[in-house]
């Protein structure tokens, strides 16, 4: 896929991702294009639109003869975004807007009447991967990993460069549940398997366990937590290392099985130690299923995405040590540095495909 | 391993396992034995010894020129177990017991005191391997499956014999963690894998969720439950299922995910429904990575053993559902007749070696 055959008139200037919380568009500015002059305007004017519209200037990538700007917002700020962007007339000539995510269904007819655009309905995991693969193929750093993955304080990021050998790779994405997918070529992906452990599990077991008033919140609790004052380490049982199988002292060896060895370890838990326990309860089992599906299929890059990671570092720090523990030191944990703009990308370059999806 | 060279001079009549809350013992009767009628006539005389003693009849196996006898009791009734023996003159004689499990350590000093037998302890997972292999290879009807695994409801049992090609296969042993061995052969074993979210993990959360005042409490709830009170399935996201990706509306998508939904979700789930859930997410775990593993290694058999599964049919009915699952229906879970009894029989086999264990 090179990078300057788009055809403003096929693709438009947006892809959109609307999920139920946020939603993500990626704006195509082409060089030169007084068509777009309005809409450039508007877009390049600030970083921040309305309430809480946000684009990020780190994210912006340079194409030989186009940009790409990324933005998000919350989607319960929908009605007013469209509200803006008919008082600013600032779409007026374009025809039809590429949408990938459940928004895709619940706002088209608002947009038709208000702005006089069709949306266009795109499969969301279409969408991940060919902006994924797109991406993938022409950011020479999107992909990271973390450089000293046993240390939970060293945020140290190290760059991979995939461009010349992307394919196949395992994409494990975090959301409320888990999806794994094998990636062998632009066009060709798989399910492989998946868990309903996930990002629901942590977030749906934080709120009926503590006092954590958003997802934000529990996050901050678990830095500040131990969570073995939850977990039984091989320590706990054999009074030490299990030499003889090559288990550590310090291993946990029941996530919360701590709290079955009497009433006194469960008075003395405190929120934050279940919020960090539980954390570190999901990433581990995802890393190990991640891993365990990656060895099956003989693939080493392992990319992990989703909702769940964004704004996530403690959860990306612990998928990269729970693929180093797993691996035993011979893989990885990669990451993405557009992490949630995928599926806006892949709206934007599936605009001239003919499979839209609809609503089952 | 033939079943009618054991040496009583060497192996004594018993092995002992001896965990934090259950003893196990296994008994050893020869033919004809007239040295060991004392013994012999307590261990018959009765199925239920002092207050939580307990042989189970149904468990005896009958070996060509012996019998298999299998009794336990509550660890904390040790101490008036050793004074009933003493008082009735049981173990005059016998010089040494072999022993596994963490009483090995704890009983020591008072068995040699008050009993003037020396206990020699011996490695857990050496027992519980040597124990298993001893009873795949003799007993007929050891190995057991469900054969309706997507039926809840349905307990219908099928025998699998094994005797005849026994190796290799993989052991998951459920406890309050989960241990994944590769059995090779008899004395050939390896730890491949592991997972800490196991029993501990399911009885860990039930306590801090739920007032259920003992496991089997929880396991009866567990019944009762209705666990997509919490559970976010395929078709809470997508209105239906996702057949592009072979994804059923009824799957679920993430274990408490509805709980991320909204408050009045919260509300609606009751301490059943939470047992339910988080049985089914930890066993659907366990089967998966017990499958992945399996894959792995090329093995086709795949036994589940612990004492999370010792009268938790409901336990051992999702692992079979969560193997049909992601073999998609290809691999069986198998179960075990004597689960619970082959650390006390490996230690009786394992009597004569030398290799006991010493605390670490």
């Amino acid at each position: 896929m090179t990078v300057s055959h788009f055809d403003i008139k096929k693709h438009g200037y947006f892809g959109a991702d609307v999920g139920g919380t946020l939603a993500k568009i990626m704006f195509y500015e082409p060089e030169n294009d007084p068509a777009i002059s309005k809409v450039r305007d508007f877009v390049l004017s600030s970083t921040t639109y309305g309430s809480t519209g946000q684009r990020d200037e780190k994210l912006t990538v340079s194409l030989p003869k186009a940009k790409l700007h990324f933005i998000l917002f919350e989607t319960n700020r929908m009605r007013q975004a469209i509200k803006l962007i008919k008082a600013q007339n600032i779409l007026s000539g374009v025809k039809n807007i590429s949408v990938t995510g459940g928004g895709a269904f619940k706002f088209a007819e608002l947009v038709k009447e208000e702005l006089g655009c069709i949306i266009k309905k795109k499969d969301e995991m279409h969408c991940l991967i060919h902006g994924l693969n797109f991406l993938l193929k022409n950011v020479p750093d999107e992909v990271y990993y973390f450089a000293n993955p046993e240390d939970d304080k060293d945020e140290e990021k190290a760059i991979c460069d995939v461009r010349e050998d992307m394919f196949p790779y395992l994409l494990v994405n975090v959301g409320t549940g888990v999806s794994i997918l094998k990636v062998s070529n632009w066009d060709d992906f798989e399910r492989v398997s998946g868990s309903g452990i996930g990002g629901g599990t942590y977030y749906g077991l934080c709120r009926l366990l503590t006092q954590a008033k958003d997802f934000s919140a529990t996050l901050e609790e678990a830095v500040k937590g131990d969570d073995n004052s939850c977990n039984m380490t091989v320590g706990d049982i054999y009074g030490g290392s299990y030499e003889s199988l090559g288990l550590d002292a310090n291993m946990t060896a029941s996530f919360f099985g701590k709290l079955v060895m009497g009433d006194s370890y469960k008075e003395n838990v405190k929120e934050a130690d279940v919020c960090k326990a539980l954390l570190y309860m999901v990433t581990n089992n995802v890393g190990q299923i991640a891993y365990l599906n990656a060895r099956l299929q003989g693939l080493k890059n392992i990319y992990f995405a989703g909702n769940f990671l964004r704004t996530n570092k403690i959860a990306m720090k612990y998928l990269s040590k729970a693929i180093h523990f797993w691996s035993g030191g011979e893989m990885k944990a990669l990451f993405l540095q557009h992490e949630g703009f995928f599926g806006a990308c892949g709206a934007f370059l599936d605009s001239e495909q003919p499979n839209s999806c609809e609503s089952s």
